[in-house]
């Protein structure tokens, strides 16, 4: 008997309530298997902060460590300074347990209404790189408060750093139908990084190259997401920029009640962890209103990376099937939650 | 007798065809007061950089500096390297005549299709800073193309840079009927920058009382440009978001044929400069496919920021009529152009 060791982060506000939605949807997905679910709590976020002033402590993260996975609902409450939790908890968490593929896919499942007029098929995945760029937290101000104050942040982007990553969203681009990747950046603005960028896909081009590439600039990006979306298969694009573009791309695709989001250590050094796109949403927290099928996409992204392939296919499928069928109905986060458990034990 | 002193830099690709059409309109909107358009034709861009190596010399600037404002078309070719045109000569000109209001408005005129099902009422401006941020070319990098290569960005904020821009937005959506700001950031990750920013917007919020303000972070931004745009009326930004966000908002106003920008020097140092969001699509110049509309509105803003807001008003009266019954004609850049100078004549 195999156990899943997972570390649970509800967090705050509907990262609460999705995450038993979730954790509901996985053991159902692993019932009639012998692998059990072997859970553990971890009391992170705005309630923690504020009863000790801590984020995520040394110990925290040892004991995270130890885990095979990790789920994770939703990081970030008005009362707690901005920045606080998501520097020193969430960004702590993918960088210290170095996510450097932080995948997020744009699926526009048939029955979801698209905002789009017309939508056509949309099925494509961001590869956002997750451990360097605009995020690495390496900016600084002085004079801060006076007319005087200069702020600045850093952009840090490491050969080593793009290489893994783009080698990363090949092997996926390879491994789809259409075998397509488009790097996405502003090399003709920001042209130190850009080229290391482009230079690269170049480079690890030659280790696939069945693999066709194009280059987007990043708000050309966002036209063709809103006029062609269908032209997209794999997209490898910088931290920040595939934090914008993955949030246009949960818009046209049903909105981020549906975006999933998996936080990948693709050397397996550490756990890697699912949650879905969306924040904690304090103005609906507690009241059941929150769709937790992010939160079940994304424990179909955590069964596929453990291996469970046709438990993760399982989920999808349920996934699908329930948002066929959706229009028009409205329940409750854990309505929702038990239908689709229902449909993955059926 | 007053004259503009206009300098023309039409550049490249389909930069060369559309500010044709631009000088047109402008020359109708005029035609009937004493006001001469003395035009200025600077050869920059590709071809100048092929035959001399050159992209803006201090000669050319100087030059430019003497005239009350600029009409640019396009700059860029796939023959230049990247970066080289954008840096060397956009975005030097942008930040040495001190365009620090970006303008880009953000409308869907009647007739317009939009790519959204439900677009609803979308007017609203974007005010992208234009001298600071990512933009500001501080960056390098060390061991460039071995793999221990290191590329860094460096985005420069400053107090200075960032009240005088958030103050123009304020008086902008002061005079606006609905006097509504929005500021868009990501001080949840770009803390330094991000807060300068927050700080600086409530700061100036005291002297435009009227004034309500709510904040979003980018990715955020872009869901509501695709669920909800009638909710913006003015948006204040750094320079790589309001880039990202323009871009979008023009997709969702029926594409970049159609989005103005005006490069605006508020403090009249130097001449402002007005051209049209689209690039130089190498892929359609010379065929007469461009759409002059974007370069049309663009001189409607040339005209309002010189004062001539009458003849401004009938460039942008004389594009919405046109757009009103545009559906299903195919006409040439020139046909559109003389169209409207004519709707401008009437
Ligand atoms: C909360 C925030 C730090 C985070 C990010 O910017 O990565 C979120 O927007 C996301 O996309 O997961
Ligand atoms: C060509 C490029 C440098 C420019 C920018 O990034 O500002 C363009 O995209 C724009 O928006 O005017």
């Amino acid at each position: 008997t195999r156990n899943i060791n997972l570390a649970v982060v509800a967090g705050d506000g509907i990262g609460i309530e999705v995450v038993e939605q979730g954790l509901k949807v996985l053991e159902a997905a692993l019932a009639s298997s012998d692998v059990k679910v072997d859970q553990t709590a971890f009391n992170l976020g705005a309630k923690r902060w504020h009863a000790t002033g801590e984020t995520l402590t040394d110990e925290d993260l040892a004991a995270i460590r130890t885990h095979d996975a990790i789920l994770l609902g939703a990081i970030g409450d008005p009362t707690v300074p901005s920045g606080v939790l998501e520097r020193g908890l969430l960004l702590k968490l993918r960088f210290s347990l170095d996510h450097y593929v932080n995948l997020r896919p744009g699926k526009l499942y048939p029955g979801v209404q698209s905002p789009l007029a017309n939508p056509g098929e949309i099925d494509f995945v961001v590869v956002r790189e997750g451990t360097e760029g605009p995020y690495v937290g390496n900016g600084g101000s002085i004079r801060t408060g006076t007319p005087h104050e200069v702020a600045n942040e850093v952009s840090v982007n490491t050969a080593f750093g793009v290489e893994r990553v783009v080698r990363d969203a090949f092997a996926r681009a390879q491994a789809r139908p259409r075998k397509h990747l488009t790097l996405v950046h502003k090399h003709n603005v920001l042209v130190h990084a850009g080229h290391l960028w482009r230079r690269t896909v170049e480079a690890v081009n030659a280790e696939f190259p069945e693999v066709t590439t194009d280059y987007l600039h990043v708000d050309a990006a966002t036209i063709f997401l809103t006029t062609n979306p269908s032209r997209f298969d794999v997209i490898v694009t910088d931290n920040l920029f595939g934090d914008i573009l993955t949030d246009q791309a949960a818009a046209i695709t049903g909105g981020i009640g549906l975006a999933a989001s998996a936080n990948i250590n693709p050397d397996r050094t550490a756990p890697s962890m699912f949650e879905p796109v969306h924040g904690s949403a304090p103005d609906i927290a507690g009241q059941g209103k929150a769709d937790p099928t992010a939160t079940v996409l994304s424990v179909a992204m955590l069964l596929a990376h453990l291996g469970y392939d046709a438990e993760s296919a399982k989920v999808e499928a349920a996934v699908a099937a329930d948002l066929a069928e959706r229009a028009g109905r409205v329940r409750s986060t854990a309505e929702i939650g038990t239908d689709l458990a229902q449909r993955v034990a059926d």
